[in-house]
């Protein structure tokens, strides 16, 4: 077999046998596969798809490229959840306390950020002294002992998924559907997951721009998954708002914080919830939406989810003081609010284009070595359907320096919308699958 | 400017601008676009296609890309051939005395053998002693001196072609119509010449398989050099059968010594004067067609193109004998005949088989690296309609060794068709652009 021949086969749109597939990825971790192939490779693929057999086979040997987690000890049905990506997106430092204070073991690991979507990884390192650098045993041990731990992603789980990703992300094929599926399922299931909840993202802020490629990526992400032996839901919703109110890193951990003492955006609460309830119905923890749904709203109410952020904070290194005293965060130098110029409703505030104020604000990467302010970052002080009078605040930006601030202002401005009329009131959640 | 975005651009079908290109091609150059890069990007346009002007571009900045030889001092318009690769091609091997003869001064660059292709100067240095090294001084003095030469390709020639043909080798890309066009056009104006008829093959022994593909590249390599102010024409031929009787490297060179010795194979005459005639009447040495053709069998009558012939090899370090004593080539140690089964007449000698034949006979080359045995390759004995008795001898395999004769004699036999009827008569020229 010559890669060559494998290229020349997926151009003219054949289908690759499992035994190419393998070979293929193989080739990729050995280097027989130079990375100009793979990447004439993945163009090719970009151009003609993949079936669902090829995508199976490529999730699979992605899988076996590297280490598999085996989290069989925390129970019999290990629930994950992934998202695709988002502005503003903190539902995992929100989920995870609160699932676990419904007794559902969680051992999160999550990425960090790039490009203009933050990472959950980095986000938690901005309470001093949090440390997400834990080995597969650490991890597994923490969930025994307080029942959660969120740990950074190692490099030896499905290893030539991020030879792939690599590669996709600087030739311009990072939006191929059956590259993206396989990335995704195959990440999840090596971390050990039986059960993922898929938060799919649509919209400005997100990679994929329209609710039906969003539908056609999740049903494609969940039948690999079946393939796989592993039972996927996915929630896709709107990502053309930023999701609650702040977007930087620390600012998004004293928003979850702000949710657990239960002062939760209602944006923020329809999709944090909706997957909070998929999990504990999948488990049997619940028998129904509705008795899954006072659950988690009683682990808000009794302080029982913010006891368990406190407990995750103490056991990774954090100060969970930070829970209660927000100062303890580095705090910005400088910050800035911007003011309406007129009266009306919030119509719509632009998620990419926030994201692209906090990347100059400094919250945010552009190349993987770039250091974060992890104080940088947006507040919005005014969100959808909010009346507004002439001079109030829309929206607060922090940073480290007056410069930046000036460069993102503009940026800002031009994300948010205002309208004579009230908006309609909008639900997040598209549709469940 | 950046490569990923040029490369996404071009992935969604957009037209780049000239900048655009010229910065692609100044990338490639200094290295600011990597490998991987670039072969996404060559992926995208076989997919993509280019525009017109898109094709002009790359030309005019694959010719910038290097040195550009001036032959001016050898005439006002500088003549040249190029053929697209074929089976048994020898054309230019004869066509450049013949020409000569006729007071056409030439100065021929040409390149080895890859894959299933012959390479004129890998034909040539099957003379004892024939040097094809030289620089474009030596090339431009020995036109002056005897009125012809013929040198192997430079890598100060068009190298950004020669780094995107490298990766279009192993990644697949190889047939794409701007890149063939591009490339091909780039090499030889940067080559110096003014006027060029191209030699475009179809059919099994071509990479081009069918007339209607080897329309659309001519057209699009005339269009291109007129673009660049030269006069190209195409002849579209079948090389569905191997080009004349020989195929091998010395074994090409006795069969060129024949032809100017008079015994002329009806295809490789009706190409070769063809081309030839196109030439004479662009360079208004000949009035009309008719005219054209007398002075080329006139050459040939005389003697006058085989002494051409009899200078270029003792200008350029070879032994002129060669062309009265042909056991001055290095001899093949072994030769089997293959031998006829039935009667009948020759339906047809497949061109890819044969020269597969041949490379397994030690004739070509798989790798550049690969040494290629100058006495070995394939004698027709029968062609083209010719009637076969039971027992007569099809054709004869050559070789250093037993076991590549028997590697070579299946997938021979399988190239060679015999039927009960006498075929028609045919033509190899389909068209000229």
């Amino acid at each position: 077999m010559r890669i060559v021949d494998l290229i020349e086969k997926k151009k003219k749109g054949l289908e690759h046998t499992k035994e190419e597939i393998q070979y293929f990825v193989n080739s990729i971790m050995d280097g027989t596969a130079a990375d100009y192939q793979i990447s004439a490779w993945l163009m090719a693929v970009y151009f003609q798809g993949m079936t669902l057999n090829e995508t199976e086979y490529l999730t699979k040997a992605i899988i076996d490229s590297g280490e598999r987690i085996d989290l069989s000890e925390l129970g019999t049905h290990i629930a994950d959840k992934h998202s695709t990506g988002g502005v503003g997106d903190k539902i995992t430092i929100i989920l995870i306390p609160l699932l676990a204070a419904c007794n559902v073991p969680i051992a999160k690991l999550s990425g960090r950020g790039l490009g203009h979507t933050g990472g959950t990884v980095d986000k938690l390192e901005s309470i001093p002294g949090f440390r997400t650098e834990l080995t597969v045993n650490e991890l597994i041990q923490k969930v025994k002992d307080i029942g959660l731990a969120i740990g950074s992603q190692t490099k030896n789980l499905t290893p030539a998924d991020g030879k792939l990703y690599a590669l996709r992300d600087v030739t311009a094929t990072v939006d191929s559907m059956p590259l993206i599926a396989s990335s995704v399922v195959s990440k999840k299931i090596a971390s050990g997951a039986d059960f993922v909840v898929l938060d799919v993202k649509y919209g400005s802020g997100a990679f994929i721009k329209t609710p039906e490629k969003a539908i056609e990526l999740s049903e494609l992400m969940v039948e690999i998954a079946k393939r796989q032996g592993k039972k996927f839901n996915a929630v896709i919703s709107s990502m053309e708002q930023p999701l609650g109110r702040m977007i930087g890193n620390s600012l998004e951990i004293i928003e979850s914080i702000e949710f657990l003492k239960g002062n939760m955006p209602d944006d923020l609460k329809e999709l944090t919830f909706k997957i909070g309830i998929l999990t504990l119905l999948h488990l049997e923890i619940a028998k129904t939406e509705d008795e899954a749904y006072k659950m988690l709203q009683e682990a808000i109410n009794s302080g029982k989810a913010l006891e368990y952020l406190k407990k995750l904070i103490k056991s990774q290194g954090g100060t969970p003081d930070v829970t209660e005293n927000y100062s303890l965060f580095k705090q910005p130098l400088h910050r800035f609010e911007i003011k309406s110029e007129k009266d009306g409703y919030i119509k719509n505030i632009d998620a990419y284009k926030t994201a692209y104020a906090c990347k100059l604000l400094g919250a945010g990467r552009e190349k993987k070595e770039d250091n974060i302010d992890y104080s940088a970052g947006v507040e919005l002080n005014k969100t959808y359907a909010q009346k507004v009078n002439t001079n109030d605040t829309l929206a607060t930006l922090y940073a480290d320096s007056n410069e930046k601030i000036a460069q993102a202002i503009q940026i800002l401005k031009s994300a948010i919308e205002i309208e004579n009329t009230e908006p309609k009131k909008r639900t997040l959640v598209y549709k469940i699958i």
